[in-house]
């Protein structure tokens, strides 16, 4: 098993498709950058699938290529950690539309030879998980243990068992909602509009230069980092305290701890994200609305589901909020599933499932065990 | 007295000064643009001054010469509203830093004979009040019946309240806060960043030509915009609505009504608003915390004060939320002061103070006419 060639890490996988997407279009061929932890167990049944949030990336527990960091969830994923590499088979695939090696507006066309840009078609959460299922296809996996995320990888993740509930046992879903709502979809707007504001944008078609629209995308990014912290959190962190210095300048430099941070956050983004990505990946979210394609009932999606859910939400996320996750149990209820719920406390909003915290890891912990004897 | 020509509609005086300021800089000559309505009473005693928000202007109860649109506060100032223009002498300034004809950016520097740009020095809430203070002198009101304003107009309220106690009979502080938080300030950020990335900013050297950065101050204030309204205000006006579609294009028009809004404000600002001025104006209001410069102690801002307060929040405001107004009630409690505070429900979030809101003007009114058996 260890020497087949489609596990390891830093793998990519050319599928031939086509893809039928949400909007009518299809996409082929489709690539897909992955990554895989531990050994498949003889019956395939030990896969859990990652899925990761809106500038996330395959590299969920090694560092990064470019940043040279370490994973995004190395406090969730990993030997001893609640999602167990000695114990499952863990998968994380780049998102269809991001930057990191899979399918995207970077990619090329196989039509013109050039990179997509804006040709690219537009994608739905939907269309992340069928490629996804694609790829389980190839790895031989026929039903996953679990499915977890959290942000957007939550919206996945609930997407998974309400598209494929024989192949989902249990989803896990942090931090996250089945559809975006107003504001939500007005902050991605900002964003969005930052980048096209940006004269180096140039309708999507800058990559033959090296000449990428990086000051509207730092723009997006201070805006949306906002909505991932909490107004407490902030205050904490940064309060109204001064960057390097003992008085206040008068004039527009970073005075403020929490400008220099903002600043800091939007320039080193440029270097490891795509802006045309960036606008792919929030439109599938601002168009996510799992009920809408079930009558306006979300409990439709779920009925006779055999999947397990857990659900964690963040007391200060207002991104995604407590509500948010609470309607996604209704539903589960609604239509008799399994499910277990909690809201945690952490003063450092949407981020939190990013962060330690050793509630959400014994919870995430005890669920995927307790499937494990089933 | 309706012959002075320092009365009446689109009022405009150079005042000489030097007017020091917070930075150690001084600004002369000071021009204001005001409006007056209403008649002064002859011992100077029923003189209100309305102060407005950051991208407020004088015309609190006339058409703006821009947009043509009514008044921003009509609801609140007029013939019979609680600032009753038959009873009271009202005042509305354009603050410095501004860009509706008091000195700013866009005026220009006597120095060079050309527009200050960025050469303006930096203000601060207390040198608008400075300023406000010396345009009283002009007028001959020694002190005023009321200073009244909400949001960065409730941070000169309060301001005046502790810089002049002796010419405040009353202030009505409404939705607004003693200092900018860390969150705030981020915002705030977030927009000057969106301005000077826009290529056409220029070292804010842009008013030779007719090309100012309109596309960094339109998503400036897209995202200001969606800190002045609720989410549970946004879900009630836009929700998932489609804007004159009937299912989602795929693409990256504005789908949803949200978006459509939300481009809607930004490209109708960029006409009645310079950029140079936002970034001034934002500057002074995240520099602003009264505390400061009392020992860190807010209530020391106040001791020994006569002046009457009312402060009023909105429970769905989350830009200045009512745990801000209740900063200065604790702190004006501490102090001795006569106050009276109100949290109102409106779903609308910061934004109600603009809109109709029966409850506010009951208690403005009740408030001023209480006042005037004093």
């Amino acid at each position: 098993m260890t020497e087949d060639t489609r596990f390891g890490l830093d793998r990519k996988v050319r599928l031939l498709g086509p893809l039928p997407l949400d909007s009518g279009a299809e996409l082929a061929p489709v690539d897909i950058a992955y990554e895989t932890y531990g050994t498949l167990n003889a019956d395939a049944s030990n896969a859990i699938l990652i899925c990761h949030a809106l500038t996330g990336d395959q590299y969920v527990a090694s560092k990064h290529p470019l940043t040279g960091k370490d994973g995004w969830w190395i406090r969730m994923v990993g030997p001893g950690k609640p999602v167990d590499t000695e114990r499952h088979f863990v998968i994380c695939a780049n998102v269809i539309g991001s930057c990191l090696g899979s399918s995207g507006p970077a990619t090329v066309n196989p039509a013109t030879d050039r990179p997509w840009g804006m040709d690219f078609p537009v994608l739905t959460i939907g269309d992340m998980v069928r490629a996804q299922a694609m790829l389980l296809d190839h790895l031989g996996i026929r039903r996953l243990h679990a499915v977890v995320g959290g942000s957007m990888g939550g919206m996945q993740a609930v997407s998974w068992a309400a598209l494929f509930p024989e192949r989902v046992k249990s989803a896990v879903i942090i931090a996250s909602a089945a559809r975006h709502s107003a504001q939500n979809i007005a902050f991605h707007e900002v964003g969005r509009q930052a980048i096209m504001a940006d004269p180096r944008w140039r309708g999507g078609d800058y990559y033959a230069d090296d000449d990428p629209p990086s000051s509207g995308l730092a723009v997006a990014r201070m805006a949306a980092h906002i909505t991932y912290l909490s107004e407490a959190g902030l205050t904490e962190k940064f309060g109204r305290r001064l960057q390097d210095r003992d008085a206040k300048t008068f004039g527009f430099d970073a005075d403020f701890q929490v400008e220099s941070y903002l600043r800091h956050q939007g320039i080193s983004f440029v270097d490891r994200f795509d802006a045309n990505s960036y606008l792919y990946i929030t439109r599938a979210m601002d168009y996510f609305d799992l009920a809408e394609a079930h009558g306006g009932a979300l409990a439709n999606a779920f009925s006779g589901s055999k999947t397990r859910f857990c659900l964690i939400s963040f007391d200060t996320d207002w991104l995604y909020p407590t509500s948010e996750s609470r309607a996604i149990v209704h539903a589960l209820n609604a239509a008799g599933a399994e499910v277990s719920f909690m809201e945690l406390s952490s003063p450092f909003g949407h981020d939190s499932f990013l962060l330690e915290n050793p509630e959400m890891n014994r919870i995430v912990d005890g669920f995927l065990k307790a499937g494990e004897g089933r």
